[in-house]
């Protein structure tokens, strides 16, 4: 296998510092230290902090198994319900504490990083379509409610997602997603009686 | 009027500063530098700056208008769509760029800050008990779906709020809060049939 570039280890230890600690808590020294790389690389590869997290939040993106989001071996309902728990899966793997790193830079956006921001609102963008898409497939086949209105629930879904990930980070245990599951996904399959 | 303290001007700027910034994209220097005091005369009162933030973080409750859940003038859902939209004032009158402090913060937390993080969950958990007080008074009254388990549905009803306030610090507008009353509001008083 080829050793990793150091603009690769650079992306990678970005990655996990940006996770753990914050894009305000973490400095270029700090991600050079856990990339094992001199500072001075740094700057060969990217002009600036926030350059990088873009590249971060893209990779973090893909890494998300929203994939099976279009699994047409399994009913919309059931691709929905993997999606998260894929993402409760990862999140089970640090202990509940790291969050979401696209909720977290979320939070912690400012005017000092308007490409950081709008890179985040086209990846919520992406995110709330390709949810929509699921909830259109399941009131297509019956298994999900047809008077709601697909994108303003996947926006909202997503939302209560990112909400309870945060809440998660606080509590440090899996409560706040089975809270979300419990009450969020009888939204839209269960029958109302309006 | 007395003349406000140079405690209170620290205070009074870092409230303002945490919510601008955040915890850790905000130092001691930005925060003296806007409370217009010299940098010494912080560490006479606050040994660090996790410890001012207990106190910020105790004053942003206390100016969350909670009472209006125990106005008796009014429904039970009735005070709890006032009190998000309370909210959602506040936030107005930041563009809605500055998101929601406890959130903020929560979405910032790390192992370097166990105090901030335990009275975060303190906040979160007294905010919870008044939201699941006033979901059981509307319970009572039938207003409110009886079958709900209200302690459960006022952490998802708190956390899909937090999760709609970080929504709205990139889109800097409104609809992530109005999707959040579109969907989650029906949930509390439109009957099913299970």
């Amino acid at each position: 296998m080829a050793k990793p570039s150091v603009r690769d280890k650079i992306v990678d230890a970005a990655l996990e510092r940006f996770h753990t600690l914050g894009f305000s808590g973490c400095s270029v020294q700090d991600i050079v230290d856990t990339a094992g790389v001199p500072k001075g690389s740094f700057y060969n590869y990217f002009k600036a902090k926030e350059l990088l997290a873009l590249e971060v939040l893209s990779i973090y993106g893909q890494d998300s198994n929203r994939e099976i989001l279009e699994d047409q071996s399994l009913p919309p309902i059931d691709r929905l319900r993997a999606h998260f728990e894929y993402m409760a899966a990862y999140y089970a793997d640090f202990g509940y504490e790291k969050g979401c790193l696209i909720g977290n830079l979320a939070a912690e956006m400012t005017d000092n990083t308007p490409l950081l921001r709008q890179a985040i609102g086209q990846s919520l963008e992406k995110w709330t379509a390709a949810v929509t898409a699921t909830l259109r497939e399941g009131q297509k086949d019956g298994s999900i409610i047809a008077s709601l209105d697909a994108e303003k629930v996947a926006r909202f879904v997503i939302n209560s997602w990112e909400g309870a990930v945060v809440r998660m980070k606080i509590a440090r245990c899996r409560q706040p997603l089975d809270d979300f599951f419990a009450v969020a996904f009888p939204l839209l399959n269960r029958p109302t009686a309006e």
